[in-house]
């Protein structure tokens, strides 16, 4: 299986799907790992393109945990906009050329507009992507994707339908995440959260709600052509 | 893997998990049908008696198509009751004889008192299965087992987050369901429904939903100690 | 058209779809207007006994400004319980004795119990008194009617989806209500409200909601056999 | 009364409210039927301009089939874009020409963006159409008009609250949607699907849901001064 | 301010509200802890009586932790039941004993039956306790206190609209739960759970969620006669 | 406490917060109210600049009732546009240079698109405001403040979850909207509402809901940073 899964920043999908790509991985599938914003507005001291530079290096070694390959829009931090027509080509060739079965993204009610507008920008490109006569850089893919939305930030709004047992890739995420060296000390600054502690925590709450000790939750998009009739996540 | 399905009444089951039942069997796991109301008082012609007799050889022949075992309450129709003690006790029997993996039964907004009753029931008697001093005439289950609800009748109110094919069985399911012949033409009578034809519309509808030809559809449970991390029904 | 309205105690009908009946009423249809529980609770000062005889006495002089039938179950106060045989069986009866094509009565998520389980009551009982085996005094009503919700007390926690503008007929409601003497002066006492006042607060409320100078509100109950293809309220 | 239907693409109407239209017009109102998008990409051999003008006659004979006028907005398809300025004028001036009593466009939940978008252009060109000092072609349209939502394509995430009996005009609506012959086409190419086939199963559904054979489903948008008291559907 | 927390077992509100009962204790407010049911059948190795005594000397430490008082309603484990007139009665009495201004118990759709008609039999004996000629041993009490609902075991279901911060108090909470030894021992061998660590992990994501280290979730019920215009929790 | 409180266009605010505005203002906390779009499109009979200045001198007389300073975008009425990156700026600015504690703006699925958009703006807007290298006209804020979303028009579709008492500013707040003299003209012609009426009617009808004379009605915005553990309205 082919999983194309697309955070709004570096470090989200460690962040909310690291084990379950993990697992992915480790189960042999094609896992590719995109953020959208380059993450360059989020430091108090270096440049914005320092800390883009930054933070795609850790983005990659991330990836290269567990096998993903890696990539990137590259768009702007507070600039990521479904309504773009140029976001949208990014996000339709994005998904033409990683030809997934499974899309995961951020939910799309989650705490700020990057990851919001991430969320319909993948729902409406990995639509668009199957088109035939909406033209871009590569070639249609003739499959609507199955979609998945990540867990909320610190879970707020959201109930999880579906679990993953990360229980036994819970290092493998915490090494993910850790390799967000710059993003762990700017939110230490900036909204004053120990990540690495409080990614256990929600995993371990996680695991609490479904019976194993870390888990990550996810909810299906249910709309015409992207249900299936089989379990798609690990 | 245990597989205890219980509705309402004979030919519920049928109607709106028969598929799934016949893929469960199929596969080799070990399926029971329970009716909890007798089907007693669903006749214009036949006696409260008469017609119970006639619907239990019914649904003993629909479970048969499929390899079943096949079990009822015997309450009579109209006075399914989850608050009855009782009735409880019967249930915490039923779900500790036959010690199930998963317990499918009705959704509790479902349009009538039975169907909502015996949802509340087994949700009820399958946790209190597992208590040891809840004294009944069976030892305890110390399982509580996963919960899913079935699709509501005409599927108001109802949108499945889990779908099944049932495409390769819907042969099967027509048998189940035409097995219950005097219920077919009680509900012409008195609803005015056809019922083998309107479940085919059901199943073509809930499959169009899940892009097969024919499909049935469900939500699960998500209260404590019922969540699963894979995928339960066929 | 036949309409039963049912109401947890006397005045709660007359609160809550006072104008819509009135409406009902002057287009000619037969309406019967029925409070599950007596009324025999609700006083600082005078016995049960009497507060019921008051309170009947002003229910049918609320119904006769309409000139509705009126009929009570008779349950105490504080006693209305959907899950005991008897009420059940008061209920299906009042059902088969008005064949009624519609049924209003209290929304599943009212304020207090007697208003939750009247409410249920009259869903299984609506559904019930078709059922030919079912034995009571009563013949068998084949039909299962339309069932709508009233809004609830203050409107908390309620969204109607249809509403009914009562705006000629405001002061037919008021009469109405005013019929209930003895109860306006006892939630004086007890919730300290001035009922007359808050009726026609919350008649304006949603008379702005729908653009009408007064209006009441409500939602259907959307279950298999139930739903219409046509407008049943005013 | 003046009737807009508003469908993102060719045979989005057809599909989802012919026979209500069809209904509509039979009743003598004035029916318009406008597509947003012009189906320009929705094929694997034609060119788009050659698509789109096959689509657009395709829609032309479709409305004829019930005496409605067809408009269309233009825009190419994957463009749908309601934060667009452009497009608002352009739904405002379909609004203000038509000046419609009600309203009908896709369900803000729906499959794909184009629907989706529509969905919000049309909430928002109805309201804004009202405004004097919103200067476009046409004159303003004192009137907010209903507005009411048809069902999403095969009913995922959708429970209707009102159903239109299309029972009496079933095989007209099978002509409107028979006469996008480029579209079915399509459709069986790009999502395997049999369109008419598909729409008579889901029109038999909704048929079962409200007890007649079949039927179309619809919600209407509760908001401020679009809220009316009596029923807009046939 | 009179608190009045109602659990189903001794434990659960130790559990889910005891960093709120040890502020609210802090404060100095007046603080009732209630078992309804007494635990009696938790247990695989001790007669139901000695559980139950067990239990009740367990809760009793558990309370006097925070100064609170303690009371129980004696209900055999798996026999609660809000619909049952004798259970009515007693939580009828319990209310206008302590005359709460405000009372805590389980949301209504925890994880088993015992939580849910715990829920549904506090939320009616707590209006029913104002009613004048509802005669038990206590006196009316003629205000109708708000209600809070608990969080669910593990948060399944449940999306709190407020929180209490209990960073200060989560040593006091470890104490009240851990004074109950024999429920944490059968919670291991029944469930498998460390009810103590599971804790700290709910509180920690409950504290995650509203920016402090740990605290509690909550929902106000909002019904006519409850709903208060300032903060009631800590 | 710092207060800002956006509302889309000149009197929102004082309709749908007015009352909880002045009490924030009697209790010695810092309001800025702010109008977002101009007001400029809505007159039969003035130019858009003239009505632009009309509502801008009415909107700062409204203000100085309760002693507020008072703000706007200043754009175009039917142009608020979240996605608009200018607005985001002007937005951001006015976060930072007013550094509020709490922000109040419109629910995100009130009756028309500058509503919708406000909300939405600000939302985005409040979060964007603390990040460093999101360069503006003023400094980073560095907390995300708490967002309170304001009762719809005519409450359609809002269910609030916190009440303020507005009794004893009941005045102030009328004064506060009959500043909009020029608005209270227009609404009159274009939706034929009589507003201070209706804002009566309003807040009695959320007074009735919780227990006061009159009252306002709000939901808290409950995502990552933005929870309190604290009351934060009046």
């Amino acid at each position: 299986m082919r999983v194309l899964a697309v955070g709004a920043h570096p470090d989200d999908l460690e962040l909310l799907a690291g084990g379950t790509l993990a697992r992915f991985g480790a189960d042999g599938h094609d896992v590719t790992m995109c953020h959208v914003a380059s993450g360059n507005r989020g430091s108090y001291h270096a440049t914005a393109a320092e800390i883009a530079a930054t933070r795609l290096a850790e983005a990659r070694t991330a990836a290269a945990e567990i096998g993903a390959l890696h990539a990137t829009l590259g768009i702007p931090d507070c600039e990521v906009n479904a309504s773009d027509p140029v976001q949208r080509r990014l996000a339709v060739d994005l998904v033409r050329r990683h030809r997934p079965d499974l899309v995961l993204t951020h939910s799309p009610g989650d705490y700020m507009a990057d990851h919001n507008e991430t969320s319909r920008l993948l729902f409406d490109a990995s639509f668009f992507a199957s088109v035939p006569l909406f033209e871009t850089t590569e070639e249609p893919y003739g499959v609507v994707p199955a979609l998945y939305y990540l867990d909320t930030i610190n879970g707020l709004g959201f109930l999880p339908t579906e679990y993953v047992d990360i229980s036994t890739v819970l290092e493998v995420k915490t090494r993910m995440l850790a390799a967000h060296a710059s993003q762990l000390e700017w939110l230490r600054e900036h909204d004053g959260v120990d990540v690495l502690a409080d990614m256990r925590t929600a995993a371990a709450y996680r695991g609490l709600q479904c019976g194993v000790r870390f888990a990550e939750g996810f909810t299906a998009c249910l709309t015409s052509l992207r249900v299936r009739t089989h379990r798609l996540l690990p």
